[in-house]
């Protein structure tokens, strides 16, 4: 035991997988993507939790939300204040157990953590992309994260698992890449977004878009950065990721002095709360980013091509679902998932189905709720390794080249 | 007739008010505020419809909410495009019988629309008050309003009616002046905002605030405006003003070009609509009054001074109500109504509650939903104008030299 993991244990973090190292997966074949550019080269990075087994049948793939990424659990340094984003659920005797699987998690193209986005340098003129990145969508996400699959040396996947944006990445990997997973996990997704969803993220785009420090995206070439608008955009998706009830819970009314003050300083707790999550997200996500992982919400639906019927969409699909939803969530609301499950029944497939009582709103989903964590853990110990396909076969529907 | 009304009846607006003309009060006494500043002198621009009986008896008040003002009804040149923004209520035979009741809207104190507000000459400096405008709350606008009824030689209002923002006021008037009021409508309103409603207004502050034009609140010196940040705010104002079903049944995910562009310009009909609202705004509205409207409302909580319960808040009242509410609205739900109406029955007054079905969420109240229509009409029909007080008595919570 390394003096490092010795102390997590000793800091009681013994269920953590410890000190993680991300690793880069480099990719240069080019990447078609639904826009109609291509990436004529990529790089991917990732972290590994667990041990492959021998059969290479133990691999599981956590798909990230809007502003995730690769690190999904343990610990970068033993000075780290936080786990990665789902330690809650990733590790030794967790929901998804490290002692059983191997867990594979990375930053999704057009991020801004290490993987190919508007921060890289674009090959063919030598700057960063910036604005200039190709706009990405979910199924490109998935064809990348194909690429990732054998690059591991993987036929397939035990289990493809994610949470809302991660959740939809889940639906269409066992729509386009049917053969390639036995399970899919899709937790507090919806099947697309509605037009009050699309209205907020075209809220925060234009708070960042109409940002003077925004330079139309080229805002490092001028040494800035669209700090406000970045910071609006965060304060509008937490007041979307909590629940009206959470925000009461945590806050309530009150006041963070005792008394009204009749200015516009803070004053509400719940304010200071908000001005806080906006200014700290600045100084750790990419504007440019942020703009494009909201194209990709808006974009997705996969039932689009099916003449706007998911039954139709999902006639393919081999996976077994567990589809979980929260009760208070309403950015993407229990009806949002039933939609997905009504789909998947009418459809033949196999799925469970659980709404998770919680107050917490979209949030729930990264939350240690009990009674969550008890389905999700249940499910995942009754994966038979054994159905994890061995060979999977070309994807249902190819973009040209991209496979 | 004159040409203008006959106009007016020729294109089928003979169930207007007409052609109106704002009046203008002049207020010469100090008037406290809550914050601990007074206004020195001060105007209240109005607008009636109909006729004020003899005995003084049929004046209703109509109070406005966030971005309303004095022009409830009626047209002020027969080229207006669009009527007041409640004519679908107030008028010849509508629920709000023009014929029958000397109806009064006024435009708040900190209003942008002629009443002395941040863009008034401070008579002290010189110069627009801008951000140096006290601010206001609820319970200042309905002292400022009682001196309006005294100036109109009204001693009690048959009704005080107002929708949102509106609601509260008529909830304040009957606390701090129960004598002055025989009825009290209170519309699609709330007894205090919750933590997410406060959220909504602190991002949308934010949003004014941040913006590099807004000179903290001196634009106007700058010649300038904080066009970006009124925006923003008025794009997210209206997503809290429309259900996701409506706007659903408004937009849908249809794209305005009938293809995904994979870019940033207006791609979904929502996106069309929002920033269409919020750029018209700009041009209409002044930030430094959007920024008071929003404080008044966070700070609007009658119950406070009862130790946080509205059944003690609500002792002294004496109007009867009529509290209205819509199922799909979720910026003031049916939810929050109810607490009104429990209150109100927990303290022993007479009230009747309407929750009306409609999927066009919080903006419902301005619309002309039959069922909603025919509830306000009814219960205005049976207002006995005998009741109306004759001699309103002093405040029950007076602020000194407020009246």
């Amino acid at each position: 035991m390394s003096d490092a993991s010795e102390k997590l244990t000793q800091s009681g973090l013994s269920r953590s997988v410890g000190i993680v190292e991300p690793k880069t997966a480099r990719f240069s074949e080019p990447l078609a993507l639904d826009c109609g550019r291509s990436l004529p080269s990529y790089e991917l990075v990732y972290e590994t939790y667990g041990q492959l087994n021998a059969e290479r049948s133990n691999a599981v793939l956590i798909c990230h939300a809007l502003s995730g990424d690769h690190h999904a659990a343990g610990f970068h340094a033993e000075t780290d204040r936080k786990p990665g984003w789902w330690d809650s659920a990733i590790g030794p005797g967790k929901p998804i157990d490290t002692d059983r699987f191997f867990v594979v998690c990375l930053n999704n193209l057009g991020g801004c953590k290490g993987s190919t986005g508007p921060l890289s340098i674009d090959p063919v003129s030598g700057k960063p992309y910036g604005p200039d990145f190709p706009i990405v969508t979910v199924k490109d996400w998935v064809h990348s994260q194909y690429r990732l699959m054998q690059y591991l040396g993987l036929s397939g996947w035990a289990a493809v698992i994610g949470g809302s944006l991660g959740g939809m990445q889940v639906l269409q990997w066992s729509i386009t890449y049917p053969d390639a997973l036995a399970h899919a996990i899709v937790i507090a997704a919806a099947p697309r977004l509605s037009a009050q969803n699309i209205a907020f993220n075209e809220v925060a785009r234009q708070a960042i878009i109409t940002d003077p420090e925004f330079y139309g995206g080229r805002y490092a070439e001028h040494n800035t950065l669209p700090r406000r608008g970045l910071m609006l955009a965060r304060m509008l998706g937490h007041i979307t990721y909590l629940s009206d009830d959470a925000m009461r819970a945590k806050f309530g009314r009150e006041l963070r002095s005792g008394k009204v003050q009749y200015g516009f300083d803070v004053e509400f707790q719940v304010e200071s709360y908000l001005r806080y999550q906006g200014t700290s997200f600045v100084d750790r996500f990419d504007a440019n980013t942020y703009l494009l992982m909201t194209k990709a919400l808006d974009y997705f639906d996969p039932a689009q091509a099916s003449n706007d019927d998911l039954v139709a969409a999902l006639a393919e699909v081999k996976a077994h679902f567990l589809v979980v939803s929260f009760t208070s969530d309403w950015r993407f609301s229990p009806e949002r998932s039933r939609e997905i499950v009504r789909a998947l029944l009418a459809s033949g497939k196999q799925v469970s189905y659980a709404e998770i009582e919680s107050n917490h709103g979209h949030d729930a989903f990264l939350m240690t709720i009990p009674y969550y964590h008890r389905v999700l853990a249940g499910y995942m110990a009754n994966i038979d390794l054994a159905s994890t396909p061995r060979g999977a076969s070309s994807p249902v529907c190819s973009t040209e080249g991209a496979v």
